[in-house]
């Protein structure tokens, strides 16, 4: 029989073997740490209280055949994901939430990638996780090896990711700009706002007026992204007064209104609206934390017809995954060119992911909101 | 000096050589009737008292270079007329209308046409006119000979016409089907409608739905045009009625809506609508006779979002003017097939046309309405 003090030090042999020896060697096993859904939210502004933190391991050896193990350096908070925190939304309370998140492959059992390759993907928020082989199929994942490296990987949840192809699909295809024609866009200092009004002005020559909230990213948009004018909608607060400010800059009215905002923004712009206009309706986060029946906005269906105008809600996907268009390649291109301009703010460790997905309700982000695990 | 009898006799000697021999000779005159705008109507029924009846004769001698002399066989009422006749609209008072005729060349001094061709346009309502060489670029005016004989010359304000190039346009490129989805059509025993069903259910094989006022319509519309349901809208009276009239016969909603009414119907069909559902809106009568700025629906922006839906207003210009599809030899191809129905009713005489138009807002027509000059 062994004295209990050789016990305590025969277990810390063991851990220590399995720490250095077992674990490091082979990396067999990770520890991961995931958000989970705590409590969902209808109405108001989300906070830690609806989310949680928790830590499992993960073992390289449970990869199945078809598999990879999936390191993720960088997730993603988006506003979309406010509807899916709702009751009737996709998050499941105690379960891991999905956003979009960017990583590196470290073990592969599947033929199309290799230890190293660096992807893009919409998945589970965990630090580390096992893509099993037939979630290939189901969600959007895409490689980034050969496009960028490691120390570029936030593209991937930004120019060559969710908000890349939103502002490529959404104004190539959905808006479908002629040459000089008029654009507005709402949230233009946010990561889809402001890739949509670069590449409007560079690709189509277009007239890109902006609106976002507060000197600081007035200035931004105005200086750094080169949009012909800024609105700072705080300063107006009536759909009357907003129309008003965006007759100041487009007296002859928009073509295009690419709408991120909702709200008086979207009646204002419907209200500008020329003939053959164009509103492409990408989100509305004024509300968000709303109740969403009473976010209706009014349209007078027959004016629509006198101007050919059209309305049209859309998500990315399609050209994400490659089903329309080539909007890895082309983003890839344009950014490399310098066309593109990446901006972002940051914010370190799965932990700030709450506060990360907070900035964007309460408008401190600036750009892209990149959580850096 | 000739006697006042001599005078007399030898006047009345000038006006039957004026009518006998110079005149019906040469053909060069023509007394010819013109419908115009008495009084502007901004909100009601339109009555005798907005229009007046206007004769006067044309010259065939005064033909220009590159002009033709054309006789009105037909002429149409739209109900899009309506809103020409408010104040804003583009009728002016103690003016010709314009509206959409077919006709025959009587004279031609134009290269691209001969006496005896036959022509769709839009163009004064007038029973005989000169239409000017600068005009036919200004105007949709499209050519009939090889097509129909004088006999068929109605088809030119229907199934060859605006009423066939809005049900064409408006389904195959603003709606664009796919195989065996579900299409919702309101006014379906009207002009368009009937023909954007029987389309749909041939082309594309949709499961068709119309909505129309009264049992001979709905009789027609599900026994002649082969529509899967018809809902008599004149038995419900709200949106919720109507709504769960649509579900009973689409429990699954709908993938397309074919707007012609407004109102109620607009909102059931868009609270039936599925994702990645379109509505075309054509025309939406129901509103006709109001105040516009009331006659407003709602929507709710984001929901079009995460359902990918999209509302498009649209006229049929494009397609009646070949920069888009190939509307007139298809259209004329498939009625030749059997493919498409022609249902009219007709009225006699420009005297009637009014009337004719008055039928359109109080239901008492069939099919496409068609003034025979």
């Amino acid at each position: 029989r062994l004295a209990p003090q050789s016990q305590v030090y025969s277990i810390n042999i063991y851990i220590y073997i399995y720490n250095n020896l077992i674990r490091n060697s082979n990396m067999p096993i990770y520890d991961t740490k995931s958000i989970i859904l705590k409590q969902h939210l209808s109405i108001g502004f989300p906070t830690e209280e609806n989310f949680a933190i928790e830590t499992s391991t993960i073992n390289s050896d449970d990869i199945p055949n078809g598999g990879i193990l999936l390191q993720v350096l960088v997730a993603s908070s988006d506003p979309y994901l406010r509807g899916r925190m709702r009751p009737e939304g996709d998050f499941v309370e105690g379960k891991v939430i999905k956003t979009f998140v960017s990583g590196k492959v470290l073990h592969s059992n599947n033929e199309n990638w290799v230890a190293g390759d660096l992807l893009g993907g919409s998945l589970p928020l965990s630090s580390y996780q096992i893509i099993p082989p037939e979630l290939f199929s189901q969600t959007a994942i895409w490689k980034l090896t050969g496009l960028i490296d490691e120390s570029e990987i936030s593209l991937g949840i930004g120019i060559l990711g969710m908000p890349g192809s939103t502002a490529y699909g959404g104004l190539i295809d959905v808006l479908r700009p002629n040459e000089g024609e008029t654009i507005f866009i709402s949230a233009a200092a946010g990561a889809v706002g402001s890739l949509v009004g670069i590449l409007a002005k560079k690709l189509y020559n277009c007239k890109v007026i902006g609106s976002c909230g507060g000197d600081e990213k007035v200035k931004l948009v105005k200086e750094k992204y080169g949009f012909d004018h800024v609105i700072d909608y705080k300063k107006y607060s009536t759909v009357e007064e907003l129309t008003k400010a965006l007759k100041e800059v487009a007296p002859e009215g928009i073509d295009m209104y690419f709408e991120n905002v909702g709200g008086i923004h979207f009646e204002a712009a419907l209200n500008s609206l020329r003939v053959r206009g164009r509103i492409a309706v990408c989100g509305t986060i004024s509300d968000y934390n709303s109740d969403y029946s009473k976010s209706f906005s009014k349209i007078i269906p027959i004016k629509m017809v006198y101007s050919q105008q059209r309305i049209e809600g859309f998500m990315c996907a399609e050209w994400l995954t490659h089903k329309k268009g080539n909007f890895l390649q082309d983003m890839h291109k344009w950014y490399r060119e310098g066309v593109l301009i990446k901006q972002e703010t940051i914010f370190n460790g799965i932990e700030s992911w709450v506060a990360s997905f907070q900035s964007l309700f309460n408008g401190t982000n600036i750009g892209k909101t990149v959580v850096v695990l």
